[in-house]
């Protein structure tokens, strides 16, 4: 029977698995966490809105009755494509017949990997808890503050990177300082606290047209929320960090910072791509045939944030393929269909992104949705946008618990402005418990 | 204004802080964590239950509308009784008119704190992360083994201590191996886990009447458990324990071992008790008066599981009173009362505890209550014996929020057998992230 290995259950790597559903084949789905995480709503988790079961299923539940399916918890550190193996950390291997790398991606900090320590990014629970700390802490220690200045620095929160995820933890953390603790604490007025959102390029959400940009950051103004774009950051230390916006440089003092600007996909990316003779791109993705495999090994395909791929729509020039949830989704499913065409001797067929269009949340009873539908283009914004983004996230999430739970949550959240994730384990910023 | 400070924000604090309500005092509640946390129900986030927010609510959201509260963060290290202030860890001091100690327990490994590494205890939301994160990590690594003693010992699971901590601990584990995870791995069988509950002294639920202890005792094992009574730990190592039981002496091989044999006082009381010329008692509990004060310092108070303390009940001679959160909250109660009394130059009264009586749950349709009403006590066990303890734990938990949350999750969890909270993020048995 052929042996078809996994790496990653995101979004590609579980609709890859689900649509060998069936199949006569054994399937190793492995993973370095023992969840498959929506990411579109960590933010949530990171902004103490959500807990983080909500949003993360258990790999193995969800495959519990796909009799093909083996999920194993593993971190892959090394792809042999000549013995035709994958290597995992703790010594194990898994060989293969077929191989499908759906590794994802992680933060770039465009070469300061240092700034990690200072401003940690958004793309894992862990991320996310850490995030959810030093916001709930920043406060608390801003309580017990007496110099005004380094108060003012406690209070003061600053999000690198205007796209969806610095968007959306922007507009909430202004959320959680304007609604949610004032009137908790004695000493400060959290409503006081500041909240920038800082962009290198000259408007926020750059992959949405110009005019939903605009009312995207003029929600985030009604929020309260300062908008910097055209700003890049050239250092980050434990006490803020420093912006050179055209001609001036100015230094910010923050002791909150979060980092939403920039994804690299995973190193096994590099690894690929050598075995193969090819180069990564800039962001370390590997570039793919349009049938996602890998150029000189079609037993190995690449998709989602790892993959450097090309959607080939009938009467379109090919286009690159953008590294969001729904072409993660739609390249698991392709990848899967070709190795069954590949197992019956048949040709395989090009991947083709049919894109719906993007949307992206501001906060409460704001957001915007640029929508592509067969017939028009609809781009919206506000209330109506929300709701619409609302009912879109619940319907993608899995389970039926997780979507009940999360109505409730945010259905008390909405009607008493509270959020119901508010925990903190330990004090020192320094401490890894959450 | 007279300025109380209350160390410690579970059922002892929370009350203390709770009864000033609208008195003229200046209150500081300063705790180590963010939140108050609903101890009984830890067992659950430890099992992957319930998910940390149900039984956590942030201490300042709950005394947002208690003026006379200011609620830290802040770890307090000492009592400077002369000085009448207490020390923070980061340095700062909160001085005092009156101060409520109420810092709780931690765990006791009878001198072997060594053996911490390899069993953890069961108090904090930390240790629950640490020990789901171990139960579950168990299981994956079991799937991985290909050794069948290693596999063996990863699916055996020990619980040290019967208490009612213990005893919940080991009859949720058992439900987790045979009801909640069969069907998920293809090559282990999790029902054939071994659950095993070590106990030194000669039956479980010691503080409950024999029959309880009897009928607790069949119900573990109707679910699988393997109790061993009169059998004391001599060792624990990173692969097992080694148990003495009469004359015979043997080792167990296991991978995941939960410590739920004693508590210890905070190290608080030993410095308060020097403060006041007296000693604590063996679990480091500080000696108080009738009216919870500390010998020679009327000033300071002494409740909760940090107390050794004795009931006065009229008609009764002085009873100890046990370590249980009714206690706390009734202690609290008493001693905010004696502040007002003190501060009218009233004399204070003695602390008469109300033992309602005991109950715990062994799993699934199965608990033991012993009830003390003011006309008789009831003694239950069974089905009926858990829906009442269902339904007296959601009565007490804080939030109704929480309260929703919870009656969903374990009603899903009752018809599914499932569990909605198996989140785990790292690997390593090593690493800190949860």
């Amino acid at each position: 029977m052929p042996r078809i290995v996994i790496v990653g259950c995101g979004f590609g790597g579980l609709e890859a698995a689900r649509a060998l559903r069936g199949a006569e084949v054994a399937i190793t789905l492995v993973d370095k966490t023992n969840h498959h995480l929506f990411q579109p709503l960590l933010y949530q988790v990171a902004t103490a809105g959500l807990a983080a079961p909500a949003i993360a299923a258990p790999a193995r539940h969800l495959f519990r009755h796909q009799a093909n399916v083996t999920t194993l918890l593993g971190d892959v550190v090394a792809v042999d494509a000549a013995a035709r193996e994958v290597k995992l950390r703790d010594g194990q291997s898994l060989p293969y017949d077929h191989l499908v790398v759906a590794a994802g991606a992680t933060h770039s900090y465009f070469g300061r990997d240092d700034w990690s320590r200072f401003a940690p990014g958004l793309k894992t629970l862990a991320d996310a808890f850490e995030i959810r700390r030093r916001v709930l802490l920043a406060f608390e220690a801003a309580e017990k503050e007496s110099d005004p200045q380094r108060r003012a620095a406690w209070l003061t929160f600053v999000v690198i990177g205007a796209g969806p995820t610095g968007v959306e933890m922007a507009g909430t953390l202004a959320e959680i300082a304007r609604d949610t603790l004032p009137g908790e604490f004695r000493r400060i007025d959290p409503a006081a606290a500041r909240i920038l959102l800082v962009e290198g390029g000259p408007r926020v959400l750059q992959a949405m047209p110009e005019a939903l940009s605009a009312s995207a950051q003029r929600q985030l103004e009604k929020l309260g929320v300062e908008v910097r774009v055209s700003s890049r950051v050239t250092a980050i230390d434990d006490e803020g960090l420093e912006v050179q916006g055209g001609e001036a440089s100015w230094r910010l003092e923050s002791r909150c910072m979060v980092w939403a600007a920039g994804v690299a996909a995973s190193p096994l990316g590099r690894q690929i791509a050598e075995a193969a003779g090819a180069r990564t791109d800039r962001a370390g993705r590997v570039p793919v045939e349009p049938d996602l495999s890998v150029p000189g090994h079609p037993e190995i395909s690449v998709i989602g944030d790892l993959a450097s791929a090309q959607s080939h729509l009938k009467g379109h020039d090919a286009r690159p393929v953008p590294g969001v949830s729904p072409a993660a989704k739609q390249m698991g499913r392709t990848a899967a269909a070709n190795i069954l065409r590949r197992l019956r001797g048949e040709p395989t067929e090009a991947f083709r992104y049919r894109d719906y269009g993007n949307l992206a949340t501001i906060g409460r009873n704001s957001a915007v949705v640029d929508l592509w539908t067969p017939w028009r283009r609809i781009q919206f914004s506000g209330w109506f946008a929300w709701v619409f983004w609302l009912f879109a996230h619940i319907y993608f999430l899995i389970g039926f618990r997780n979507r009940l739970v999360v109505l409730i949550d945010w259905g008390s959240a909405y009607w008493s402005r509270q959020r119901y994730a508010r925990v903190v384990t330990g004090i020192d910023p320094g401490t890894t418990d959450s």
